[in-house]
C-alpha cells in the first residue's frame, strides 16, 4: 500500500518512463511521415479525436472502475481476516470451561495452539497469495507436527484450517466443547475459509485482456486523428502535446492494471504482511502476553 | 477464460473480421451515394456525429459495465462453490465420530463417498452450465447406483443433491450426526444449492436485446452522419477513418456481448473445468490421499 | 422474456411508432415555424444543442442503469425462490422419520402435501403480482380445504405461506420434527416471505415519475435549439435527421420504462409462469413422480 | 410517493417557480451588464460553457444516483418491515402450544398483543421519521399500560420494540416457548431493529452540503461563460435560451435533493402511512379477523 | 457532520484559498509566459481543453463517488453500531432470569455493567478512530479494574470486547445463561467487533495516492492548453476565468478528499461523538434510568 505522506518522485518517474518513451517515439515517427507524406494526408476535423478522447475516457473510468473495486474487495477480505482471527480466539477462550485450559504437551494451552496457528495461518495466506514461499518464517509459531503436516498440503493455508478443524474435534470428543459451541466456531472457520477462497479468486482471475487492447487500439487511433488534425496549426509543438496528453491516458491505465492485482509483490499491494503483524500484536495481547512485536515498519514509501 | 500472456494476433483477427468486413462495406456503399447523390445531400455539421458519439460511449459503457458484472459474479459464484465444497467435506469429517468411519459395503467411508459426490457434481454443473453431457467423465467418481439415480434426473446436478441429503438422513438415523450438526451441513447444502441456482439463472437469463439493437442503430446513423459530415474535407480518406472508428465500437460491444455469456464453451467463459479440477485436488488432499490428479491444463491462450 | 433469436421486426416497428410519429409532427412543426419567422429567429450555436446532448445522454444512461438493476433484481429474487423453494422440500424429506410419512386423509404424503402447496404457491404469486386471477388453474394443486382457506385472504400467497406454517406446527405437536428442525425449515419460509415482499416491493414502488418528465423537457429542449442551430445549414434535410436522433432518445427512454415494471404482462417480463413451471419439473422429481409435465413453451418470440 | 397517473401540471409548476425566477433575475442582470460593459468583456469561445456544462452533467449524475439510492434503501428497508411484521406473527402462531393461546387479562391473547403491538411499532416508526407526534392515533391498538411506557422513552418505537422483549421474556418464563424459539423470534426482533436503525441513519444523515455548493457555482459560471459567448449571435433570444437550459440543471438538482430525504412529509416521501396500512391489513388477516380496514387512500397525486 | 443549516460563508472561503492562490499564481504565470514568449508559443485549438475537461469530469466522478462510498459506509458502520448495541442489552436483559439480576460487589447488576460498558466501548472507538486519547472521559462509565484491564490493551476497544466476553463467560458458569443464550449473544458481540474492524479498515487505508496526481496532473495540463488556447481571444481576462474554472476543479478534489477520510477530526466527520451520546441515551433508557444526559450539541455549522 502505497502511504501519503512519501511519495517519492523517483517513484513516479520510474513508473512513468516506459509509457512517456514510447509516446515520444510514435510522435516523433508521426512527424516525419507528416515531412514525408504531408500533401497526401487528409485534413482530419478535430471532432474525430473530441469523440475519440471521450470514448477513451468512459473507456478508462470504466477500468479505473472495476479495479479499485477489486483492490477495495481485496482489502474488505483481509480486514474480515482481521475480525475473524479475533472472533476465533475470542469465541474459543469464552466457550472454554476452566479444566481444558491446561497446557497440552507441547507446553501450549489449546486456546494458545489456536491462536499461533491462526496468526501462522494469516502469514502464509499473505506469503502464498504474493507467490512467496507459503511457510517462511512461521516455524517459531506452529510445532514441528503441524509444520511437517502443511508442508504435505499443496494448499497450505487449507492444511491449517484442517488442523484448526482437528483440534476442534479432539475438544469435541474430549467434552470440553458442547454442540453449540463447535457450531458457532465452525461458523467462524467457515467465514475464514470463505476470505481465503475470495482472496484466491481476486489473484486468480485476470481482467478480460481483450479489453485492455482495444483501450489501446483506441488511445493510438486517438494520437493518430489529433496529430493529423493538428497538422497546419501548431507544428513542432505537436510533439509534446501528445506527448502529455498520452501519457496521461497511459498513466491512468497502468495505475488500473496495478490497483487490479492487489497481490503482486508491488508497492501498490494489499499490505498483507503489516496486517499479518497486526493480527499477530492483538491476538497475543488476548492471550495476555505482555511482550508482544512492534507493527510491521513501513517501507521508504509504502507498506508491505 | 482468457490468459494475459499468451493472446494471439490470429485470434483478436478472427474475432474483428466480420465487423470489419461489414463497415468497409458500408462506408464504401456511402461513398458511392456521395459520388451520385453528392449535390443533394445536406452539409451535416459535425457537431451531430459528436453528439452521437458520446452517446454511443455512454451506452457501451453502461453495456460493458454490466456484463462486466454477470462475469464477475459468474467467477464469485464458482469462488463459492469452491468454498463450500471444502467446508461440507472439513464439516463432515469434523462431525463423524471415529466409529462412523468405517467403508461402507461399495468400499467408501462416509466422508469418501460425500467428497468424491462433491467433486462429481462440480464437474457436472460445469459441464451442464456449458450445455455438454453432464454426466460425461464421471463414472470412476460416483458407484453404479448413484449414477443411475442421477441419469433419471432432468436436472443432473440437483439429483446429485437429492443423492447428498439422503446420504445425510441416513447418518442421522443411524445416530452418527446429531440435530445440529445435521442443521449446520444443511445450511452448507442449501449455499451450494444457492449457488447452483444463480449460475443457472445467469446461464439461462438474456440480456435485453432491444438495447443491442439501439446501440447498433445508433453506430449506424453515427457513421452515417459523420460521413456527411467529413464530406467536403478529406475525400476518400474517409474510407479509413469510418473503419477505424466504428470497427472499435462494435468491437466494443462484441466483448461485452461475450462477457455477458460466461457459460458458452468460448475462450472467455469462466474456466469451470479447471475450477472443478481444484475443487478435485483439494478435496483430495484433505482425505489425506497422496496421488492427485495435477491442474487442469491451459489451452493455447485460455483456459476452459 | 424477450429471446435473443427471435425478435421480429414487426415488434420493434409496433413499439417505435407512436414516438416516431410524435417526432416527425415535431419536426415538421418546428420546419413550418421557420418558414414563417425565420428573420425573427435567433441563430444558435450548435453548442448549445451539444451540451444538451450529453446531458440527455447521462439521464438516459442514469435511468437504463437503474431500471436494469430493478429488472435484475426480479429475475434475482425468482432464482432465488426457485432455490428455496427445492431447499424447502429437500429440507422437509430429509428431516422427516420415515414412520411420519404415511399418506393423510386426502391421500398426500406431508412431504407431497407441501410440495405442491410451493408448487402452487409460485403460479399464485406469479400471477398477483401480473394482476390476474391468483388461483386460477390451481385446483387440481391443493385440496378444497386449503383453496378456500387461500380464497378468504386478501394477499393469496400469504394466505398459503401460513398454510405452510399450519403444516410444520402439526408435524412439530406429533413429534414429527424437532425444534431444530422446525426453526431450519421456518428459516427457508422466512426466506421466501422475503423474496415474496421484494417482488410486491418492485411491483408497487413507482419510478419517480418527475425525473421521466425532466428527460422529456430536455429532448424536446435539444430538438429546439438543434433545429434552430440547423437553420442555415441543411434545410429541408433536418427532417429526416431530427426524426433518426430524437426517436434514439425516445426509444431508449422506452425500453428503460419496460424494463423497470417487470411484472407488467409485457414481453419483457420476468418470465414468472415458465419459472413456476420449472418449479414444478423440479420438485416433482424430488417426490420421484415420473410423469412430469413439460417445460413452459415460448411464445413467438417471448417466454412468459 | 408520487403516482403516475396523476401528477397535475399545477404541482410541477409550484415547484419550478422559484427557480424559474430566480434564473431569470440573473439572465436579465447579465444582459444589463452586457449592455453598460459590452464593449469590456472578453468575446468567450463557445467551448468553455461546453466544458462546464458536461461537468454540470456529471455532477448531477452523481447527485441523482446517490440520492436515488437513498430513496431506494429506504423502500427497501420498509419492504422489509413489512416482511418482517408478517415473519414475527406467523412464528409466534406456528410456536406456540394450543394452551398458550388463551386471552390474558386485558381480553388478547399473546399472539394478538404482538401484532397489534407490530401494527402500532409500524405506524409509531413512520410517524417519528416524518417528526410528526409518534404516538398519535394508536390509542386503539396498545392497551394504557404499554401506552403509557411507552410515553416515557425519548425513541417511542424502541420503547414498543422493549415491550416486545418483556412479552417474550414472560412467554419463556412461562415455559411457552423453549430457547430455540425464543432465539429465532429474537433475531426477527433484531432484524426489526436494524430497520428502524437503518431508518433513521437516512433520516439523521445530511448529504454533504458543500456538493451541492459546488453544483450551483458551476451552474452559475456555465450561465456566465455561456451568456458572454452568446454575446455576439443571439442578443435578446439569449434570455430564454438561458433559462431553459439553467432551468433544466436547477429543477434535476431539485429533484435529487427531494429524493435523497424519503422522510420529510413531501409528496416524493416513502409511503410510511400507507404501508404500515398494509401491515395492519395483513396482521389482522393472519389473526383470521374479518373486518379489515380499507388500504390507505392515495391522495390527488400521491401516496403518503 | 456538516449541517444544512448553518454553513457559513467564512468556512467555505478559509477552504478555498489555497487553492485560490495557487490557481491565481499560476495564470499570471501563464499570463507572463505569454507575454515574454507569446510569438513562439503554438495556437493550441480549444478541442484540446475539451478533451482534457471531459477526461477531468470523469475522473474527479470516479473519486467524488468513490468518496462517498467511504463516507457513507463509515455512517452506516456506526448506524450498526448503535443498532447491536441495542440489540445487546435488549438481549442479555432478556435472557437472563430474575434472580441473576442482582446488583454485583461493584453495585452493578450484570444489565447495567454490560450496558456502560458499552457505552464506554462506543466513546472509546470513536475517540480511537480519531486519534484522540481512546479512555478520556470514561471513568465515571467503567470500574477501576476494568479501566486498568483496558489500559493494558493496545487496541483498547479490543480490550472492552474481551471484557464483554469474561462476563458472558462468567454468566455462563454460573448457570445465568444456557449455551443458546450464549450463542446468540455471542453473534451480536461477532457484529460489533466486524463493525469495529470495518471502521478501522476506513480509517487505515489510504485511497491509491497516484490517482490524486494524475488528477492534479490532468487539471495543469489543462489550465496550460486552455490558456494558450484563449491567447488570441480574450486577453487579461483569462486570469479569472483560469482562475473560476480550476478553482471549481480543485474544489471538487478536495471535498472528494474530505469525504474519504471520515475519522479525522474535520467538521465533515461522521458525527461518532454524537453518536456514542445517542447510544447513552438509548441504553440508559433501556436500564430504566429516568435522568439520561441530553443529546451532544451540534458546533456552529458543524456536529461531531
Amino acid at each position: 500500500m502505497l502511504l501519503e505522506t512519501k511519495l517519492p518522485i523517483r517513484y513516479i518517474f520510474r513508473r512513468i518512463m516506459p509509457d512517456v518513451l514510447r509516446v515520444l517515439f510514435i510522435s516523433v515517427m508521426f512527424q516525419l511521415i507528416k515531412e514525408v507524406f504531408g500533401p497526401y494526408l487528409p485534413p482530419v476535423p478535430l471532432q474525430l479525436p473530441t469523440i475519440l478522447g471521450s470514448s477513451i475516457s468512459l473507456l478508462l473510468a470504466f477500468k479505473i472502475g472495476q479495479s479499485y473495486d477489486r483492490w477495495w474487495e481485496a482489502r474488505r477480505i483481509w480486514g474480515a481476516i482481521v475480525n475473524d482471527s479475533r472472533s476465533v480466539v475470542l469465541q474459543l477462550s469464552n466457550f472454554l470451561p476452566p479444566e481444558a485450559k491446561a497446557p497440552g504437551p507441547d507446553g501450549r494451552t489449546p486456546v494458545q495452539a489456536l491462536a499461533y496457528r491462526q496468526i501462522a495461518w494469516s502469514y502464509c495466506l499473505g506469503q502464498s497469495l504474493r507467490g512467496l514461499d507459503p511457510l517462511a518464517g512461521l516455524e517459531h509459531l506452529l510445532p514441528e507436527r503441524e509444520l511437517r503436516y502443511a508442508v504435505a498440503h499443496h494448499n497450505k493455508p487449507l492444511g491449517l484450517m484442517a488442523l484448526h478443524v482437528q483440534q476442534l474435534r479432539e475438544l469435541v470428543s474430549n467434552r470440553c466443547l458442547n454442540s453449540f459451541q463447535q457450531i458457532q466456531l465452525d461458523a467462524t472457520l467457515v467465514r475464514l475459509t470463505e476470505s481465503m477462497g475470495a482472496a484466491e479468486r481476486i489473484k486468480n482471475t485476470i481482467f478480460p485482456t481483450s479489453y485492455r487492447l482495444m483501450v489501446y487500439f483506441f488511445i493510438y487511433l486517438f494520437l493518430f486523428t489529433l496529430s493529423l488534425g493538428l497538422v497546419e496549426t501548431i507544428g513542432l509543438w505537436e510533439v509534446p502535446v501528445l506527448l502529455l496528453t498520452a501519457s496521461t491516458y497511459f498513466l491512468l491505465e497502468r495505475t488500473a492494471r496495478y490497483l487490479q492485482d492487489p497481490f503482486s509483490n508491488k508497492p501498490t499491494d494489499t499490505p498483507v504482511t503489516a496486517i499479518a503483524r497486526t493480527i499477530e500484536i492483538n491476538l497475543r495481547q488476548l492471550l495476555d502476553e505482555t511482550e508482544v512485536p512492534p507493527p510491521f515498519p513501513p517501507g521508504p514509501y509504502y507498506l508491505m
